[in-house]
């Protein structure tokens, strides 16, 4: 399956700039504001942009790989979260509200039955099995699993964005930071020890034996240096991180700006990154997260974070505060006076 | 005159703590937020803190050394900034519209007949005289303007706590980088070349005579090493930054928290803390600014500050989206599940 991206709009971008020179104020001195506003004209391909109907998608998947007991909390964890974000307790589910930005909530294979919540329209079921399979004894999916979460992600997008402005991703799984951790190093031969963390928050003794586990089933599945990004989410991944990265693609297909939350989505933008380099451009890294393995990420894909808030939750929760950063760069750029509309006079305008 | 501040409730803080432990996340991930939490807890004495009303301070003031040549803007566009401000267009008007804040503009010193805009309660009048004395040729006012300059901010707080939750400071006034960095190098003895910035935009050239300016106007306003912060203000301050000054003094001692904006607000600050350093409990940094000044301020006070997107612009332009953060933290504290509310597992609850 081929994902195309769109190009950024020049002509919007060159009405963007020229606008923000006329503002009120000296030059280009909303610094990040005003980049970040550039860049929405690009990726939207109208002047002003704007960010309006805002939406972030949650995938939730169970791992396999906890089996190894690399993770402080249970897997039944991820159920429990995900009935937490329905009923609306949950840290994004406070912080989405805040934003003003809706959230979607997907199962990709949570490892128990959620047709209540189906049925009742609280989540989407997308659920391609009941978890993936232990990575460190073989596979964590089939190729055809791995193309199918891919697929979910994108055409996610495709189906909805005449509504949205923008779009944002989360995620939840008991193990996702072990499975993530996992892909980056066989994406980016990273070593493991550096770029593991304590993920929910187990000690050092349990950190070193993520280590080894990680390691291990690396080796076992024979990641080869060049790899392809579906064979390492096949062999190592997960479901949500592929619904994920299918997901940014689809924003670089239709045009709408993504933006990335921690590690876990991290994950997700730099296989999107490596299947298409192009997907940056309509790329938001929302903060930067206290796992080790995020820094590797954001120096590959080269863009700095908005936020940087020592969180490191997941969920999406770095995403509806950097989106209301993004949203009021539109405004920025859509509701501030010139110099001409307001009679202030410019710089070197003395005498 | 006095100024005392209130201590942090420390029972407040307590329940904060004890509460954020029972949430359903990781141990403490979501980081800068919670701390947050915590400390407006201590501040307003209430578990959980709330953030509903917020009011932006944006006091405005002439400044006499703006003679000397040190600004790419010319003295008038003083004037028509509050004007601006007052039609809402400018980049303070747009940012705290989006975030929900009520702006106050204060007249301290516009050398400009705004009695039009006082009868139309669009601004409040506060001026002491026609702008600053240029500090070049003799001190930038009396004591009895200095002690005054603190008194309109501390009553401006004292006027009104009762009907904010939160107070935000920002200014106007072309010169005031001028201004900021004569009373910073005053302050702290900081080797002026190293903390003078470009202000509005000035080229090198014209930095390093601005530089010139200010070493030799600290030369002859006779500033000693232990130079009572009051006296600084009166011999090379102004009185939007005397007014700033009293608000967050007023703040810690009326327990309302106080968002400082850039450089030039930071200036206050410090002020503030070297009069009472008990005052850095009630305060908060909005960002980073791109001004070199503001990096010895920061590492003076020890507070990091929550935004850094390279802006520099003043007004208060960096407090509606710190602001923001700190609405959210309130949420958090008061609207998360925890894990017995949402039937959650603990961590470490395998098996």
């Amino acid at each position: 399956m081929m994902y195309e991206t769109k190009n950024l709009n020049q002509n919007s971008i060159e009405m963007a700039n020229k606008h923000i020179n006329n503002l009120t104020m000296p030059s280009w001195a909303l610094g990040d504001l005003l980049d970040i506003g550039v860049k929405l004209s690009g990726i939207q391909g109208v002047f002003p942009p704007k960010i309006e109907e805002k939406r972030i998608y949650i995938f939730a998947c169970d791992h396999g790989i906890v089996e190894e007991n690399v993770s402080l909390f249970r897997k039944e964890v991820t159920e429990q979260m995900v009935r937490n974000f329905v009923s609306g307790g949950a840290a994004i589910s406070v912080l989405s509200r805040h934003a003003g930005a809706g959230t979607v909530i997907v199962d990709m294979g949570v490892d128990a039955d959620l047709s209540d919540l189906v049925k009742r329209g609280d989540i989407l079921d997308r659920k391609i099995s009941m978890g993936t399979e232990n990575f460190s004894k073989g596979p964590s999916m089939t190729l055809d699993q791995a193309e199918k979460s891919l697929k979910i992600g994108f055409e996610l997008v495709k189906e909805s964005y005449n509504e949205n402005d923008i779009y944002a991703i989360g995620e939840m799984g008991i193990g996702n930071t072990t499975t993530s951790t996992a892909v980056v190093s066989g994406l980016l031969g990273s070593e493991v020890d550096l770029i593991t963390g304590r993920g929910t928050g187990i000690d050092e003794k349990a950190r070193l034996h993520k280590v080894d586990v990680i390691k291990e089933s690396l080796q076992k599945r024979k990641i080869e240096r060049d790899e392809s990004p579906l064979s390492v989410l096949q062999k190592v991944g997960s479901y949500e991180i592929g619904a994920m990265t299918g997901m940014i693609l689809g924003c670089a297909s239709f045009g709408r700006p993504v933006v990335i939350d921690g590690f876990i989505s991290s994950t997700a933008a730099l296989l999107a990154f490596k299947i298409n380099p192009k997907v940056i451009d309509f790329m938001f890294l929302g903060h930067r997260s206290m796992e080790p393995g995020h820094k590797v990420i954001i120096e590959e894909l080269g863009l700095s974070p908005l936020l940087d808030l020592n969180m490191r939750l997941g969920e999406g929760s770095g995403t509806p505060l950097a989106m209301n950063l993004l949203e009021a760069s539109c405004k920025i750029l859509s509701e501030m006076a010139t110099f001409e509309s307001a009679q202030v006079s410019r710089e070197n305008e003395v005498q």
